[in-house]
């Protein structure tokens, strides 16, 4: 079977929106860096307020950023092989998982130093039931897909499903992140958010680049022509690698 | 061509899972009816925080659960025509659209009356956005698929994208509710809420109800075999029904 040139040079577009979710995904981060930094005083490990600046930080770059291009690499890298792909996806989220667990870590301590009660919010529990479930997804996607035992039918049937609540998880990290916002937001300037103060716009507008990388990520990875296209050196890998393109479900992920 | 007994009768499951995500809506907009009408003083149209206290409601009503079911219908009415199906989908979309101006008006009218500035906050940037691209989707589902004019190519490229962008706004709706939670806990009891004070816990499983209903919603309407199967009665409709059924798009919405 050979693969045709529109197939290697992938389709048209598809560059174009990658580079888009990439500049809203960096523009979060380093929104977040800045909002963090400049308005709330900077970053720290002893308790402080300075400690809690770094949990935003970490979930934006982790759970939100580093989420999203793990979903992404079967759409960037379409003419790599489904081996080293599906890798890079494990180890993205891994890094995500890491660096969302250090964010944990910061508010919890943040929390513990200053005698502030933990779980009792909707973001805290929107938070917990992401990341639980995040860990979850990543140890069954693992146990599935990276290690031989799972049965090519039983591969085939769990693919859909990591592919829907991997892309569902996400968006709940998304929305969590807003909710975040806005619970800072009214812990911190609740007198002057009304008033449009720069702090409120700027973590509005945050919010709304957020929401952008969230709908050009799911986008991207729902398109149906922005698809993985089947390559022949697959048909060569080992049984437990090649059976995740056969079957009834979505030949890719 | 013959519509099979097991697509007549629709696929295993789909009946359990379309009555988990109706009992799933109705719990939430029982559960916001309840904490309008019990904890936060009831309704009125008087200007007061009683005339507040009509928006969630109706936001939950409208943009979140009728929004929801109408998705569903391609889903729930398999085996009725694609135009009775497309009207009444349209139909409640229009339900939908109107029991939302109605929340719309309540806050602003609220906030006029209480010299509360409105737009400032990071729930109504998300919740204008909605409800705007929401009346945009709705004028363009109407001008492409129920009246005639458009092409049955514009019609196939553009059903993929009424597709996307109409769960996507689906789950902004879901998204911006929770932000209107926390919002409504963090002004209305932000010094009990870190107690686990009833209200708080209520309006927190809130949240977590509209998440499942949204992911519900998400996992019927993406699940391959839950599709509405081709039905033969639809070949031999006018060209502007049938167009829809074809082209390289999904042959379903």
């Amino acid at each position: 079977m050979e693969v045709s040139p529109v197939a290697q040079q992938g389709p048209a577009g598809l560059p174009w929106y990658v580079a888009g979710s990439q500049a809203l995904g960096l523009a979060c981060v380093v929104i977040t860096g800045v909002w963090m930094g400049h308005y709330r005083g900077g970053y720290a490990w002893d308790g402080s307020s300075h400690e809690f600046n770094v949990h935003p930080l970490c979930m934006v770059l982790g759970l939100v950023f580093l989420y999203g291009d793990a979903i992404l690499v079967y759409r960037v890298f379409r003419n790599e092989s489904k081996r080293s792909t599906k890798i890079l996806h494990a180890t993205l989220h891994l890094f995500a998982l890491i660096v969302s667990i250090v964010g944990f870590v910061a508010v919890f301590d943040f929390h513990a130093s200053s005698k502030i009660p933990n779980m009792y919010s909707l973001h805290s529990w929107c938070g917990m039931v992401t990341l639980v479930l995040f860990c979850v997804q990543w140890l069954m996607g693992l146990g599935f897909f990276l290690f031989p035992g799972a049965s090519p039918w039983l591969r085939s049937w769990y693919l859909s499903l990591h592919v829907f609540f991997g892309l569902a998880l996400f968006v709940l990290a998304v929305g969590t992140s807003l909710l975040g916002i806005t619970e800072k937001l009214l812990f911190s300037i609740k007198s002057t958010y009304s008033t449009f103060a720069p702090e409120g716009v700027l973590a509005n507008t945050l919010g709304l680049l957020l929401v952008g990388f969230g709908v050009l990520v799911g986008y991207i990875v729902t398109r149906e022509d922005f698809r993985r296209p089947p390559h022949p050196e697959e048909e060569a890998l080992s049984m437990h690698f090649k059976t995740l393109t056969e079957g009834e479900s979505p030949i890719s992920p």
